[in-house]
């Protein structure tokens, strides 16, 4: 008998691909498929002990609350959570003695992407970030090229070197700054999800890169948050949290 | 006996090694070494039948001037020449029936890049343009990437696709615009002088990429010109004319 | 009205992609779907002027004997066909004064890839290729890969220079061998179809670099077939005959 | 006053390098210059606390045990020692309390993509590595290759996924292998020193790549290991023992 896990958004495309992912895993038994006219209800009836949300902005609160409210931890895949959604998290899981996950983003590549660049930014004197998406993705830049930069300059005690620049022939070619980290949006067709690091020092370059071809990416992650939150107590954020990194 | 080739700007940098260059050559001989006190009528006492200037652009419209009207092809790799000067040159090379080649850039890689990423532009929908130099160069974007754009630009019939973008949360990260291109200046130390074409279409992506590490991958654009120049009657501007490309 | 296409294979995934791609056409009507218990006479019922097959090697020849003997053109994108088919298809041909067009490669990326490779190696010393496909490719190298050093080859007057090498500490890594050129077999899950070209010279390389993400990427190579073959009598070989690349 | 060093092998290519990195640190004193027919008692004579060895394999020895017996600690980057010699130099350090560092790679980017190789691959069902180097190097694979491959395959628990593989038409292009580990060496000019590692898992590539573009990229290593061996008791190999990385 494995974990009970209901999928909330489960005709979505995101939603498809985690009932197939929990499906295929000896450790799991998909209970439920919510889709946008089930009853949330259906997750209790099911004894559901994990729900995935892969939904969208106006419906995750309302998801997340009535599975930690009735005894069932929250997976969220769902984007576009601020801090004051993050607090009422915290506020239900401490209320109600159950956990949630979120990240903004569950490929494991990626998040080893952003982890290595912030544990080798100290040992070098520039870095740049390039990210590149399909012609179809609505901004720029990507979620993980600024929460990349921003682990960056956090990990790194002192100020990156500022290059020498007179003249910008072509205005904005030197791309968008973070602290003292450019970050260049690439978007193309026949590309899906790819970011590249380049760290610059004494004659050498060190570069970090994810390639992320599709959906697919997402599900080990997926399934080793449903797998872990039951053991992490109140609110976890990154999928970091539940790597053995270090 | 090979053809007699002076160089002036011999203590620079690049002059030094077209010194280099030409010495190793079976075909030429190294007959004057020009520095910066050294008078141009050496070039005349030792019979040259080209001269390379690797000057400045200050000294450089004399020192053709000087080779054109003295019966001595000249091959121009000093940059910062205008319409102007091109103009200028022209009138000399027909006035004295001698002639100059000049090129924007000797790396015959570089050249290759342009002419593949002109030629296939026509099959894609959309193209960006990514350089990276060295942290000390000065401009952005580099003279390489706005010429590439040109050309795929002229190349190509009809406008390249825009993708949706809504909203660019972090300005300037989606680079600088030439007629559609993209095009993303990256400075980093570790770096040399690089660039990537990619060109996006269904499913796909061609990117052509040419990566330079030393001076050295300007020599054998300079001896070819140095080869050919007399044989190119009047101004021939670009290495492409002297490929056998078409 | 468009032209009227059979595709033979068509519950396959390659065959189901060409039939979404000729629907999505306004110039092709798809005429027919010819799945693996359909019979070929459909083509000829529903007046298919062009039949694409992507079926097996153990079924392609009776199918192309079936539309050309019966004048329909046709295109092929099953793979596997040796020099005795080819000269079988020439000869059905000229017999029945249809047009066939096979290609191994329906990707107009890769085919403009092996292009630039060829039309480049004559100004460089060295070139290898590296190539990377999924897991579960069964074959090392691509056939693109073998292709691609032929052409290069070909293209080239001289031998390649060979690079100083005494001793291969583990054996193999220097990889396969086709006349000069290394190619090396990438197989990695997360992988599509990639493969890069590098020239090296004196200081630079060029990277002439395909990937593919998905069957898409062949789409618009095959529509482009369908809509050309009628014009190109008897047997037409390599999608690069039908781009207008000099 | 900085620390007092010598450098034996001075007016070799990597010492001449050291020289000039030590006399731009302002924490050091470069003191004496050791060439092939100056004695080591100059290291004595001018009080050297640390001297380093960049010489041949058949010289080193001698070289490290006149420091470590004179009380001067030793810097060892001359390549090609063997677990005897490792052996020798730690019964030194024991013998007469001075300490010796010894590193297979002094680039510090190196050294961090192999670390970071090491951290991530156990996340990973498959990796293959990718070395290029200049077209004059003698052996392959790298002694980085080995060494990453090496340090991959102890910190992952259980063995790698093998790619299905029926028929390789071309004998070795699928690389030398360790452990599960492809390795394939790339010899090409306009090439320093580059490595790439790729990890594939589900859906996904991470990619650790450094470049080195010359000499310079080994200095801040060497720079670190001089400033640091006084405080390292005994043998210390590797420049990841002065990194602060966990």
């Amino acid at each position: 008998m494995g974990i009970h896990v209901g999928v909330i958004g489960a005709a979505g495309r995101m939603g498809a691909e985690t009932c197939a992912a929990i499906e295929a895993d000896p450790d799991l038994d998909l209970a439920a498929r919510i889709g946008s006219t089930d009853p949330l209800s259906l997750l209790v009836d099911e004894s559901c002990e994990v729900a995935v949300d892969f939904t969208v902005p106006g419906a995750v609160m309302d998801n997340v609350r009535f599975c930690l409210s009735n005894g069932i931890h929250a997976v969220v895949g769902t984007t576009g959570l601020g801090d004051e959604q993050f607090e009422a998290i915290e506020s239900l899981c401490k209320e109600h003695s159950t956990n949630a996950f979120i990240a903004p983003n569950f490929a494991i590549g990626a998040v080893l992407m952003m982890w290595c660049a912030a544990k080798t930014s100290t040992y070098f004197d520039s870095a740049e970030i390039i990210e590149r998406h399909h012609e179809g993705k609505r901004d720029a830049p990507s979620g993980t090229a600024i929460r990349t930069a921003g682990l960056m300059n956090e990990a790194r005690a002192r100020p990156w070197e500022e290059p020498v620049l007179r003249a910008e022939s072509l205005p904005n070619t030197r791309g968008g700054e973070l602290d003292g980290i450019r970050i260049h949006s690439v978007r193309l067709p026949g590309s899906v999800a790819h970011q590249e690091v380049i760290l610059g020092g004494s004659g050498q370059t060190l570069t970090i890169r994810h390639d992320s071809i599709d959906r697919s990416s997402f599900m080990p992650g997926v399934v080793l948050a449903v797998k872990k939150v039951a053991e992490m107590p109140g609110l976890t954020v990154g999928l970091e949290a539940l790597l053995d990194l270090e």
